[in-house]
């Protein structure tokens, strides 16, 4: 969700992808370049590397006075680790650069680096180096993970056609009530405080510890029938717009179908929201969504059941003409809102 | 010299230093982690990889009232690929992270990955992706570089022998010359308004247009005769001293013999400055200091000489216990200033 605002406030965007797009030459050593989760490039004869980079800054990306340090360590490598994690590709190595201000303390640094390294631990990746520097206004971190994946084995966005489901792993809207509970911003309901401790810890869990889908990925990209796939880090509309951009087409999804933890509909239910609204207009759920051929549902769903990974199918791949849609639970259809939280509370 | 002013000023980070290594598990994949030019990582049969990151902060490594966004940018990219040069690795891959102030136009973008873009062409390196983000308080760059190298062959700070020779490339002392007719911070003498405007064009380009000794670089890695090598970013005296604390080795250099440009001899006349300080602790030269076994210098002088490569024997390598002196004109010896310009111009 920050991270969409902090985009959209900056007009010189989509200059800056033009003019990379039109200096990233006809090499055939990139595959894929600029637009996807991660850059894939070539150079070796059995692997492609798959590079990817975040880049958080105190006040845009994260507020120092509600969040601990350790968990925008943790979250800015799990960024990383789930852009890795769509591309199908196994995360390596970590670098940090990290812009700290004289208002932190050796504490401070430290907690953000064991998250960090507490991040990387999980998927056996290492650190392996990085920058550090003063900084005169806020802290500022970029962290860059490179992964790999056998040669032509890679995950993309674009190669959604039509009549393909729409799966996702997981469920989803866990982190969005996470951080409301966290933030206290929810005002519509009185009743978190009956919420079960359990329900709380969970969301809240979800919301500053997430875990990035890295063997799903891995998985998905072996039984190679995918044909597209993104992390969810921007929220499921936001990311499915993604996927129909890139590949040209159009989709449909089905609200009665979103996948919700049962934490999120007591959640839900005590704050009288709406839990699809959650899953739909949440961000950093970090779970994979992603595109099979209808032929193929059976074989993606027994190998989901053999490996216990759960898998959701939401809707399915239309044409571009038929625009983003999602049908409601009274049957009637509604183009899906495009960004914030408040679009969808209004819109649904 | 802004880099080493910024580190010195942030305490935690022999802590960080201490913490990355603890969790820098004893993985075959990592050749060299933190503390070297770059990490060395090893996945493929065939080729080691490189990586390096460099984060520039306004205020503390930039002033974006004297320096243009293009030359910003430029020397961002720059130095990585002069960590990749030290290295005697080929350069391939570019991601650039950028925080965005309010404050910048769109030109001032554009401007700023020119910059990025023009440096790496000269090196055939494609940039292919980064992250980019506003930012409420000034301009943050992190840039991470990828490059390539033959398995097993790579060249480390570490490594260095007592009674080896001590050679750098090209001359130094150019760029602080240049920066110091940029800021015109220089009040000793009042000769530069009869500097050649030759002379003061090439020393304001080599500061804001510096080069990093790829090629020189790959050819010191390929002759194999090199027991260690570093770029010159901080400034003569501070990477000789990295070179002697990773080796545990001290090192004499000869002041009579630092090479210097006519430009920065011109320069200094005309300013009243000895150019040895200038080249001593002028940092951003990008310029390689390496060390070769005696025997080898034979070979290594005419192997240069047909490639036309400028190298020059400046010392030799001693025992950690004698640690690190300068012999001055008169012959006699003095311990080498630890870091700033101002410490040299007294000390010497």
């Amino acid at each position: 969700m920050a991270r969409q605002k902090a985009t959209q406030s900056i007009q010189e965007f989509p200059l800056i992808r033009q003019l990379q797009r039109r200096h990233e030459r006809k090499d055939p050593s990139i595959i894929t370049g600029i637009g996807d989760d991660a850059a894939v490039v070539s150079f070796t004869a059995t692997d492609w590397v798959v590079l990817t980079t975040d880049l958080l800054a105190e006040g845009i990306h994260f507020d120092l006075t509600t969040a601990s340090l350790s968990s925008i360590g943790y979250k800015a490598a799990m960024a990383n680790l789930s852009d890795v994690a769509a591309m199908g590709a196994s995360p390596r190595f970590l670098l940090t650069s990290v812009a700290i201000p004289n208002s932190l303390r050796t504490a401070d640094i430290l907690a953000l680096y064991k998250g960090f390294m507490s991040a990387c631990r999980q998927y056996k990746v290492q650190l392996i180096g990085g920058d550090t520097s003063a900084s005169q206004h806020g802290l500022f971190l970029s962290v860059t993970l490179l992964g790999t994946t056998e040669r032509k084995k890679v995950l993309l966005r674009e190669g959604a056609r039509v009549g393909d489901s729409l799966y996702v792993t997981g469920t989803l809207g866990d982190s969005l009530a996470g951080l409301q509970l966290l933030s206290n911003a929810h005002e519509h309901g009185t009743g978190t405080a009956r919420l079960p401790h359990a329900d709380r810890k969970f969301l809240i869990n979800r919301h500053l510890r997430p875990t990035a889908r890295v063997r799903e990925g891995q998985w998905l990209n072996q039984i190679g029938i995918v044909t597209s796939a993104i992390d969810v880090s921007d929220g499921l509309s936001g990311d499915l717009r993604h996927i129909c951009n890139t590949s040209k087409v159009g989709a449909e999804i089905d609200i009665s179908r979103l996948p919700l933890s049962p934490a999120c509909r007591t959640y839900a239910t005590s704050t009288n929201q709406d839990p699809s609204v959650l899953a739909l207009a949440g961000g950093e759920d970090y779970e994979l969504l992603f595109t099979v051929p209808e032929t193929h549902r059976t074989r993606l769903e027994r190998t989901a059941h053999q490996r216990n990974f759960s898998v959701t199918r939401i809707g399915h791949i239309c044409a571009a003409s038929f625009g983003i849609y999602c049908r409601l639970r009274n049957g009637r259809k509604k183009p899906l809102p495009v960004s914030s939280y408040e679009h969808f509370r209004t819109a649904n």
